[in-house]
């Protein structure tokens, strides 16, 4: 990792405008978890990779992130991430537009330098499926329409397609045995839906449901989440006329987070979305089994259960 | 062209998110010149090409400049684009970051199906400076501090660099030997430079000045371009509060537009830039010379001489 961030900081310069390494340290330096890079090169070694390509892909995945995390604030118009003003606020929304732009590029240029094609197919592809993903949620926000099954796709694209792409590409670039590479792509995608089904369920505070800081940001956003889409299924007629006035037409009063939280607890929403969370995790946990027994291994299947853990 | 336009239709498709090909289609279908993806098929064919990679080089630039023009448009907050309302305006700056991220990955994915090394190396390099001169075109809008060698940065960033990609990958997809694939870059980027140039004086009219409509965007954007570049640099001690005034302080009042049009006029600003335009016009024709005769090299010289055309 110590060599991926070196990489990072090295490759976020820009000789001409300062703005970019700017914008870009404001965000990275704020930390963050460092899950993707961390699964591209936990995969290739568990792979048996001996190369240093695997630490270019590790900063190629956590580069598009950084973008995605960019433009997504000026999509959402947020004002905090990690704790901190977002770039958007701190310089303007152009900046995180085309900074982002700047990292995704940056970004194709490190995979290129691994000269693999395979490689450059995966993670072209997971990008387009992500702004796909977000454009998705554009329109199934909102909506009381949106069910479950397109909740799915939106947090396919959003963000299990760049933890699949991340794990894949770590086995890919290793050679590893088609079987193996699938998956480690099989396990990315199972532990991207876990990750983000707690993210949306931590957004109304957990299954504790205590009300505390950062809690509310999807609801005052109207998302369709998956807490939302169980008790809007569950709901009574009274209920029904509830959601349809905070999440479709936007007429939010003081109180109503409090009784969205209210009717999630009536119909289990909560419970039932954090056994969702458990279920993918078990699922990331299952895909690993085609792969030879080591360390590494059950440091990735340690990890479903820490994402998970959040959320209990 | 026709089989360039038929692969940019299928390719802009969406199987979930049905917003982008709405999008796209809405800027595509605006037509516009088209002139980036013919320079590519024409360099491909002047270096003998046979294959048929060069459509989805040409594919890939225009998905380039069209995710540019997304963002441009978010960046600027400009509300026409080709003579109809923007993206951003008739959908939302959402859709017109997201769907701008969606072509772009998916022009990545295009050259990575022609399997050229080299090529996806020239092409997201391009995109890196693309980015690169917006963000500095950002710093150095609004500055009478942004002199000529600011200025060329800019261009180069912001549209030599994808017109000097556009043909050098044409030379470099036919294995045409280096020296021509190099002639055709300086081609590119000297014809680039003298259509930003072309561009940035029709916005205050060109040098006939007359007033018409879609005059002064860059003046209301505050941008330092080449006209105004000049004028400042030989205005008096009165001018120079005028522009510091429109420019720097952003107070601009009715009649302001006319002002400025008057010390262009008055400092010769807007013949030099016109005269610069032609100079660069021939430098492109220059960088011919190593190219062996053919009715493409011609049509190349020519389409330099139509560019700046539109200026005199």
């Amino acid at each position: 990792m110590e060599a991926v961030n070196t990489l990072i900081a090295e490759r976020m310069a820009s000789e001409h405008a300062p703005r970019i390494p700017q914008v870009t340290a404001h965000l990275v330096d704020a930390g963050g978890k460092r899950l993707r890079p961390l699964l591209t090169l936990a995969a290739a070694k568990l792979c048996g990779y001996s190369g240093e390509d695997h630490i270019k892909l590790a900063a190629t995945v956590e580069f598009i992130h950084t973008a995605t995390l960019l433009h997504d604030d000026v999509v959402d118009e947020s004002e905090q991430r990690r704790g901190r003003p977002t770039a958007n606020l701190l310089w303007d929304n152009q900046s995180s537009v085309l900074v982002g732009d700047y990292l995704f590029a940056r970004s194709f240029l490190l995979m290129v330098e691994t000269g693999n094609l395979d490689v450059l197919r995966i993670l072209s592809e997971a990008s387009a499926v992500i702004a796909e993903g977000e454009v998705l949620q554009l329109s199934a926000a909102q909506s009381l329409a949106t069910d479950e099954s397109v909740y799915m796709q939106v947090i396919r694209g959003k963000t299990a397609a760049l933890f699949a792409a991340a794990t894949e590409v770590g086995g890919v670039i290793s050679a590893a045995e088609p079987a193996h590479s699938a998956a480690l792509r099989d396990y990315g995608d199972a532990l991207g839906i876990s990750f983000q089904i707690v993210d949306d369920l931590l957004d109304y505070g957990g299954t504790s449901a205590v009300f505390g800081k950062n809690i509310g940001d999807d609801f005052r956003e109207r998302k369709m989440s998956l807490p939302v889409i169980r008790a809007v299924a569950a709901a009574s007629v009274e209920e029904r006329a509830f959601w349809t006035r905070v999440i479709e037409k936007g007429q939010q009063d003081e109180g109503d987070l409090e009784e969205a939280l209210r009717l999630m607890q009536a119909h289990g929403a909560l419970e039932s979305t954090r056994d969702s969370a458990l279920e993918w995790g078990q699922r990331a946990r299952d895909a690993l089994a085609p792969l030879p027994a080591s360390d590494l291994k059950d440091l990735l299947g340690e990890l479903a259960d820490f994402v998970v853990s959040r959320a209990v």
